[in-house]
């Protein structure tokens, strides 16, 4: 029997980078492996996803529910200065949602995460209590 | 008589970097003054937003209505490989969301926009020809 050809396959280089935090009713969600800065990505569970105007309306606001809910999370959790939210896609083009928590004094305050030198890995324990309080957050 | 305290006024900054495209039903819909890239602007004309969950609800899906038609109307106007969303506000605090057309050799391909040196101005009349595309896309 061959694998349905629609179903949803978490793209393998995000599957590398990430730790899974949860399934949300649309997306799946993921905590970067990178200590510099609390740094989520959502990921729809749907197949073919490149653009925002790929996904059909009802999953584009579902989309957006759950990324307004884990911003909220992620600032409770870490009461950053700003939050970053985006989706770029360049190297990977699975459609993905990046929401970042950012401080002054951050590595590379006030520009971007994205592309900028290499993951630094957390220390023990420190990346789960992060999923833990993001998790309670999002109850 | 003084002016109304919660009434909308565009951040210097944003106002001195762009050129309007025009005001959708939300946002104000602008053009950075920068050719190295087709890059636009949506700022809810709302006073004292910053993050996505300063919005209201109601507002917040209406920004995602417009953000999602800007997006592609800017995909049809230039056919880049890809467009990249995001909301970060680490210089400027105000809420506003970018709509920024990427490809393939692109000044910082595969690198956000970003803080990435220094904008390059249009030409005579590439500007206003992108305008005019990118209004006829939203009618």
């Amino acid at each position: 029997m061959q694998a349905d050809p629609s179903a949803f396959v978490l793209d393998s280089r995000l599957e590398a980078d990430t730790t899974p935090v949860c399934d949300l009713a649309l997306c799946r969600l993921l905590l970067m492996r990178d200590a510099r800065w609390p740094w989520l990505i959502l990921v729809p569970r749907r197949a073919g996803l490149v653009e925002l105007f790929d996904l059909e309306d009802a999953d584009r606001r579902q989309l957006l529910d759950e990324a307004n809910a884990v911003a909220r999370a992620l600032d409770t959790a870490t009461r950053p200065e700003k939050i970053n939210i985006g989706a770029l896609g360049n190297v990977v083009r699975q459609f993905h949602l990046h929401v970042v928590a950012r401080s002054s004094g951050d590595p590379n305050w006030p520009k971007p995460v994205w592309g900028f030198e290499s993951a630094l890995p957390y220390g023990s324990g420190a990346d789960e209590a992060l999923i833990r309080s993001v998790q309670e957050g999002l109850r």
